[in-house]
């Protein structure tokens, strides 16, 4: 399933681009005056190839998995935390839960791999092992592993497509993701680890040279193959950074606009572009985050997002509070008079 | 009627924050982890005396006036463009309806000073002269017309108020109002003009200087004394720059959250400011324009806009496009569960 993905996955159709422009131009505004967001309504065009794109409703796929470097005291919360935050989002009470409710999105919930059983109704039950090994002692997962669990997010992606989704945002939930996110940007992109770690979700700032050095053993001890990019998945993890790669390939493969949310899921984009260079093209991105590491990753995969907010939270949030700038982008080519139906006198630039 | 707005306009309520920053700080999130948006729900709680405050729906209030100085020729379009465009938003076509119709706004066009008649059904008839003087050779307006203006923009924000909009938006379209504006911020900050100017709707770069000339000529023709902000705004113009802001002095002093679009609309809200201080607290900055001037209006009330799309359409889009994350702020607020409520473990940040 994952190769006969990649083998499908096509380039996006920069042809519709001069026709969308086009319109841009005749619409009642000024030349350009609607900046990034005329820039987001032709990539929108390209990206589903068609003139008058809609991207609602979105599909949030929020995936959730543990991680065993989570022993090495990485995180402010304790693992547990994981399977409590599953709990919240079937609960509807979680911060992308509230953000899903006001885009009108299909929010699914899966366990990829969290380490405890999830008894919550309502979360779709596709574990691949009950959280990854500890990436400093032992590969984070095997390589059929890795594969398994980018074909829970491709088939996750599928059925949020099938649904009706026309947009994708993929959220995350495991405890010492950040972690993982830094490991996985330090070995694809060889900086140095210092500069790509943060404060995750809040430890405070004498633990993080404890954090540098926890990831740096493990590059070490796992040298993954930077080339090999299935080998630095399975080495360092993790579950649900792996199944984020394969909602990308899957959304990417159906032409769908994936919008991305912060580090980690920029991190997991880099993984799918590494995998597939094309998936590049169905990316937009929501929005800077605060952890130091997403500049280096949004940097890696040549990136603007829209919203620059201070936000660290992940789950998907600051793509959901960015799916309101498409949904407009969409409406302005849609439904804004032309100079000519308007009976609006064009300026000229002289 | 403005005397008595400005004598009952008092500074928003700040004991508030404390317990909306408590809220905050135990819902299921690492703490400070949506960043802007948290100061934001902070800043609405503020402004409306409310620890769950509300944004929706929205009220829009479009305000058209003509001005003389389109006469020396600093626009790329003829002032029958004005008129034209009132009748674009009143059928619905223009970006400020689309983006309105999106975040479900009640939207309003006020003609404050259109050169011409205006026939187009559903406009608000409040005109207090048919476009202002060229300020290169007298008055914009008199005093009296300016008191005039201001109360407009009063009335159109008790009007929306009471017709239960919850947070107000206000826009503009005047040919050549980036001149006015420019020179307004000229005459209240001293700053040189050349830094203040921009091509407005798309003028070439060949004809800023003479924009610039034009500005230059008219403030020293006028010379406006800036610590009378009434006579500034007389002498230089523009009605539907006075109705805006009015309309911010009527929306504080109902307390109500007045989102800020670009240019012309920050140098509104700074002429409010300059009659009545305590308006500043009731403002929430929506985006940062890619006119020139909007960094330094921005910097004159210490404003840190919440997008940064490279737009300069004006007519209130940019605040439009912005309202979705005031929504989002008012429901994490109210939506997300707590720690306690989720059963979900505290972090520590150690």
């Amino acid at each position: 399933m994952l190769t006969d993905t990649l083998a499908a996955l096509k380039p996006a159709d920069p042809t519709i681009a001069a026709t969308v422009t086009a319109h841009l131009d005749n619409l009642t505004k000024p030349t350009g005056s609607l900046g990034q967001l005329e820039t987001l309504a032709v990539t929108l065009a390209t990206q589903t190839g068609e003139a008058f794109p809609r991207v609602s409703p979105p599909g949030v796929l929020v995936f959730a998995a543990d991680h065993g470097v989570a022993a090495e005291g990485v995180s402010a919360f304790p693992q547990d935390v994981t399977a409590q935050m599953v709990a919240n989002f079937v609960a509807g009470g979680a911060g992308i839960n509230v953000f899903a409710r006001q885009i009108g999105a299909r929010l699914e919930v899966i366990d990829v791999g969290v380490a405890t059983e999830v008894s919550a109704p309502g979360v779709v039950d596709d574990k691949v092992r009950p959280g990854t090994a500890n990436m400093v002692e032992a590969d984070a997962m095997s390589r059929d592993e890795a594969v398994a669990a980018l074909e829970v997010g491709i088939r996750a992606a599928e059925r949020a497509i099938d649904a009706g989704c026309r947009c994708l945002i993929v959220g995350e939930m495991g405890i010492a993701n950040t972690t993982t996110s830094s490991a996985l940007l330090a070995a694809f992109t060889e900086a140095p680890v210092a500069g790509l770690i943060g404060r995750g979700t809040g430890i405070a700032e004498t633990r993080l040279a404890h954090k540098q050095a926890v990831i740096e053993r493990a590059l070490a001890a796992r040298a993954p193959d930077r080339n090999d990019p299935l080998e630095v998945l399975a080495k360092l993890g993790g579950l649900e950074i792996a199944a984020m790669a394969g909602a990308y390939l899957g959304g990417a493969v159906r032409r769908v606009p994936l919008l991305v949310d912060g580090f980690i899921a920029t991190v997991a984009a880099l993984v799918a572009c590494r995998l597939a260079p094309a998936t590049r093209d169905y990316l937009v991105f929501g929005h800077r985050s605060r952890e130091p590491g997403h500049a280096h990753a949004l940097a890696a995969l040549d990136a603007q997002p829209l919203l620059d907010l201070g936000l660290r939270l992940g789950e998907g949030t600051g793509a959901a509070l960015a799916f309101p700038l498409l949904e407009s982008a969409t409406r302005m080519l849609a439904e804004m008079a032309t100079f000519e139906s308007a009976g609006v006198t064009a300026g000229s630039a002289g």
